[in-house]
């Protein structure tokens, strides 16, 4: 190590999924296989570069207010990012300042442990039940902050309403976030809990129902008080997060609330037909509420299932770790490209 | 307070200078008066928007390959982030890891100190001499890291590359951060000293000379070893940043070289002509190596006059704080702009 370097954080980072540069059956970071919006496209493809050479509004006004209006919320109960992530990122590091551990499940987004050891944040992960189910009697113990996704990830299942709900009430005296990066595929949001919980921080993405993980947008729900909070902090690391495209990009897709719908509908008709499919085949599939399976062949082994795909450039998600080893994650592509998948597990399986 | 504000961090953001969203001569943000590159436009409108259904590159390769090859360095020399505000937020949290103080001129980019309460960075702010000038000694005491903006803001003012090197001499075990916001209207940059220490980070943005402060893009060059560090923290805060959008542009406004010396040359005539000017009004003005002026009148009152200036739709920046508020930072808009500006201080002055 050179001197220079006794200073220096080290951490470890998250590792995102492949993004691979040749034409593949992408099935493994849970993208959208259908276009965003056309609005999107005339935004972008009329957009003033002028317009560039000044910053973008620090405030995020358009786009904010936009949000709001669509969930029914005041503008001040509305915070946008550079992705759920850095929403996310913002609000580990304003959220969970205290010395008690925060709690989240043991299976999940691994990106937690990640930003808890990026601002040394003690945290203490709860077991899931043999079926992947959080336990909300796991949550009850005295703790920092509740970070949990709803429906969890890579898990798919969605936890009901009611039990997130009471959840809150044994934490009234800490944050609790639901990473809603998924909710769109699934039953009720935790948005309609905001009026009775002001500890309550709900997070949303554009990249997974928007077709937009290419943009970067994210945002945050909460009361007033959370979200001066997580301003002052956003406005403490960098004044300008959303760029000018961006901004106006997000608002177009958000107004294009047809077209929204009918991709939700065509991936959730195309995540049940394959749901019957793997289970005929021998998967035993996890009941997703989200716009990919989590799923787990009776005899097949995983991770060589996992490379005979790729050798075959249909990529899939499979992560080494217990207790999810048995496990593949598998996105919902278009129809043809699921058709493609059912084809290869066929002659594989055989 | 609220129980759960408990264990919230508070902290007291960083104040950008207003955009107005009115139709103003608007000289207080250091932004360019001329737009990006027409390359940036193509890219722009005849943008894939179905590529945005994907995550964009994590590593950013395209344009962090781009930015190597014109400065002549290697990528894994490179970092990319949402505007320089981004490369130095997450800077300060890399490398600024010490316990002792870091180090940065008293007058300077206010963001700095935002940053390090932050972070809970400790620090100290050497102080200027009566010019404005930087003393090199005073980096030469025991620290935990320096950054020094070359050229400094509000200032304007040019420290000299052997300087420069004379600070990194006597501070070789910790990093050592030049911000060079401004660098392309001024003399030459730290670059060339990156052979020689391993422990330096200069760090640029397109947000002044490259007219795209709305697209936000910034970067850091350093030592193989320092961008390993800050893409560890960076992938430990937000696995994807730039988007797809920011990419593209930021390597179409480089591959035009043409254009980017062609505006950086009419940003310098501009200024030298109302730097001439502004003197015989009466007007100190110091040594600008930026896009913009750092002024102050024999007689008339700074405050005042920014206020009276901001009637007339006139906007630059004031601080109240000293040692500055005597003076007005003033950007270089357009010939027939700093006409208007002109026009306008000979009436008042009178």
């Amino acid at each position: 190590m050179k001197s220079f370097e006794a200073n220096i954080k080290k951490v470890v980072p998250y590792t995102p999924g492949e993004q691979p540069q040749n034409k593949v059956i992408k099935l493994n970071t849970n993208e959208n296989p259908y276009p965003p919006s056309k609005e999107v496209e005339k935004v972008l493809h009329n957009f003033d570069v002028d317009v560039l050479r000044l910053y973008p509004d620090p405030t995020i006004k358009e786009l904010v207010d936009t949000i709001a209006d669509y969930h029914g919320v005041d503008p001040e109960q509305v915070f946008a990012g550079v992705g759920s992530d850095e929403v996310l990122a913002l609000s580990f590091l304003t959220f969970f300042h205290g010395k008690k551990p925060i709690l989240f499940p043991k299976v999940t987004y691994s990106f937690y442990k990640v930003w808890a050891d990026l601002y040394d944040i003690p945290y203490k992960c709860t077991e899931l039940d043999e079926n992947f189910v959080i336990e909300k009697e796991d949550f009850y113990e005295d703790n920092g902050g509740i970070i949990i996704p709803n429906p969890n990830a890579p898990t798919s299942l969605y936890m009901e309403l009611s039990e997130i709900e009471d959840i809150l009430k044994h934490n009234q005296d800490v944050v609790v976030i639901i990473d809603e990066a998924y909710i769109d595929y699934a039953k009720e949001s935790a948005l309609k809990l905001l009026d009775r919980y002001e500890n309550l921080l709900v997070i949303r993405t554009f990249s997974k129902s928007r077709s937009m993980a290419g943009m970067r947008i994210g945002y945050g729900i909460g009361s007033k008080v959370l979200i001066k909070h997580l301003n002052n902090t956003k406005h403490s690391f960098n004044s300008y997060t959303l760029n000018a495209v961006s901004i106006q990009c997000g608002k177009a897709s958000i107004e294009d609330d047809a077209y929204f719908k009918e991709m939700i509908a065509r991936v959730i008709e195309t995540r049940e037909q394959v749901k019957i499919e793997l289970k005929s085949l021998g998967f035993t599939v996890l009941d997703s509420s989200t716009n990919f399976l989590f799923v787990k062949h009776k005899e097949a082994n995983a991770k060589k299932l996992f490379e005979a795909l790729k050798a075959k450039d249909i990529y899939v998600r499979h992560w080494m770790d217990e207790p999810v080893s048995d496990y593949l994650r598998i996105s919902i592509g278009t129809n043809e490209e699921m058709e493609k998948l059912i084809k290869f597990m066929k002659e594989y399986l055989n």
